[in-house]
């Protein structure tokens, strides 16, 4: 099978930890009968400085066109208000219709720190709305007084389809587990999908979000007979997922809250540099590292690419091929039980280094 | 010095707190010279499912025009969306202009728990806009399709008062610090303010709330000498607050964010039930523990009171009384340090064992 994969490692440390995932997916290539093509595709705030545009039209064309599959990098934020630029990753999500983004936490059993919690939460954050429409605007009112509305959109379709894909993955997981023998699964209960919202303040939006994706279970007997369906209140969210991580299975939630628990949970794992995502849409997987651009600790050889390696084992499950997915998975545990650590996890391997471990135990 | 309280329990365990707050504020008195008098307020779901409202004009007057302060105890939100039910404690926010939340985590050493983090942090949550101003409206589209939008406002003013409000406090508690040994402050270098935000994506309306507090800083040369300005993504707050909490001093959040953080760091101080809060405004302050009414739990003598009693203790501090404030925080101390635990906490005392403790350490 031959595959064209696009990469935009767009700014930082994308540019060291996209090329670390390239290496492992050709490395991969020559055991799985699978042939990787690789195309570059610009982005970034690097490149709008230079450009004036942070997502050029050919790299949307490119990968619409050209590319059965993408990785993303990360993306520099500007320090202060630049006029003109505009997030490529926000753009790229809506240009592509990437309505999904499928962020799984999951802890590795660490000898060094046998206190921490078991996580193995996957998120699936609504990827194409909520605050993320970008419409806002700043007014000066009859007194000279100075004010901004933004608005945030929730529309039936998109919580629907989010909705969908949490309960799937929930029925996807639990099929999954069944096939592992019992000591080994850290879920053992029936699949569990957790609403996260605040609709006791925003009961319209939220209100929406939550109705519509209680709809979906109630008008779907398999999900009502095999999934549990919980809620929490996005700030209770956030404190009991760090007190009872292990208390959640699939979590769903809008646009802005997903962010933020996104990065709660990979506080639980150790490191942002351990968790990936992968964008999804009907007809295209984007995977991205959870972490950002890091500019503190670029070109030092010091980023973990781990975040970016199993965001492309992601994106392959996401296009059909969980054999090799599992492969990337497992050489990735066991580059970590070996003891290759980025300074992130308090190690002192290098990119490179973790990179070659990961191809090493492929 | 003779003062009128409004007490507002609202709903759950808010009718437990509320009155162990009162107890230890009653037994205070007479050793400082202090006379409370107290008003009970109504407000609430309970409230709301008998007479059609949650918030009765009534409790508004009582607070408005005949007390010195109150003290607020929590909400329950109905489970399904109820027409014509707004949450009271928003209100009362708006309505008595209670612009900045003020809320103190901070850890007590626990001798049976010596890898907990050492956390002091003041968040300062702006109180009256963002999400909360709820304009909300649902609408469907030409294709039959419905979608819901709410406004998120972010003004100039208000972002100036929460900003200065963490600056002021930023010094205020360098000061008190300065009075300390060196090897009791958890903070040793210069005071601290960070700015928190999410303008790589809303660089309008967090733009001007970045800006705005920026500009209090560049504008005011004692905060420039005395203070250092910092500032964080919101989802990268998150992420760093569970990493190192220990590098946060006071920090400044718009009113959604603001919520989210704060049950965050509660999860790393070990419990909800240990965080107090005061909505503050130019001309009253109104005490509020940071945990919700947790039905779950109600009327089983269950509730911790100790977020209540410290958030009597912070409406004390902020309407000028520093005295009486410091001898509850320190009743508090002494209570849990000799062990009086509510489950929560992994105890097993009761709410009314936990107050006369505290009662008896004043
Ligand atoms: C860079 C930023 C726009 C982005 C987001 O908020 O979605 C990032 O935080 C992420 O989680 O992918
Ligand atoms: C009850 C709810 C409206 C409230 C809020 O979101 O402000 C609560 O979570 C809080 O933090 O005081």
């Amino acid at each position: 099978k031959s595959l064209t994969i696009g990469l935009i490692p767009a700014d930082g440390i994308g540019c060291e930890v996209i090329p670390a995932a390239r290496q492992v997916l050709e490395h991969l290539s020559s055991s799985h009968q699978l042939k990787f093509r690789f195309v570059h595709c610009d982005a970034g705030f690097e490149y709008f400085q230079k450009n004036g545009t942070a997502l050029p039209q050919k790299t949307v064309d490119t990968l619409r066109n050209d590319c059965d599959g993408a990785l993303f990098g990360a993306v520099s934020s500007p320090s202060h208000k630049v006029a003109g630029y505009s997030s490529p990753i926000v753009a790229l999500r809506k240009h592509l219709d990437l309505y999904a983004n499928v962020r799984p936490v999951i802890s590795t059993k660490d000898p060094q720190n046998p206190s921490q919690k078991s996580v193995d939460m996957l998120i699936i954050r609504e990827n194409t709305e909520c605050l993320y429409i970008k419409k806002e605007q700043q007014f000066t009112d009859e007194n000279n007084q100075v004010y901004a509305i933004a608005e945030r959109r929730i529309s039936q379709k998109a919580s629907e389809r989010a909705g969908r894909m949490a309960f799937q993955m929930a029925l996807a997981r639990d099929s999954i587990r069944q096939q592992q023998p019992v000591e080994q699964r850290r879920w053992t209960g029936k699949p569990q999908v957790t609403i996260v919202h605040k609709s006791n303040v925003l009961s319209v939006t939220d209100g929406l979000w939550r109705e519509t994706i209680r709809g979906v279970y109630e008008n779907t007997p398999e999900y009502q007979t095999r999934i549990n369906l919980e809620e929490q209140l996005v700030d209770s969210m956030v404190y009991r997922m760090f007190r009872e991580p292990e208390a959640f299975d699939v979590v769903v939630a809008p646009n802005l809250y997903g962010d933020i628990l996104s990065d709660g949970a990979a506080a639980l794992v150790g490191s942002l540099g351990l968790v990936p995502s992968a964008n999804v849409g009907d007809t295209f997987v984007m995977g991205e590292p959870v972490h950002g651009s890091a500019p503190d600790i670029a070109g030092q050889h010091k980023a973990n690419p781990i975040a970016a390696i199993r965001s492309a084992a992601l994106l392959l499950e996401n296009i059909g091929l969980p054999g090799p997915a599992s492969n990337i998975y497992n050489a990735v545990d066991a580059t970590l039980q070996a003891g290759y650590k980025t300074p992130d996890l308090g190690g002192s391997a290098t990119t490179e280094e973790v990179t070659e471990a990961v191809c090493k135990y492929l």
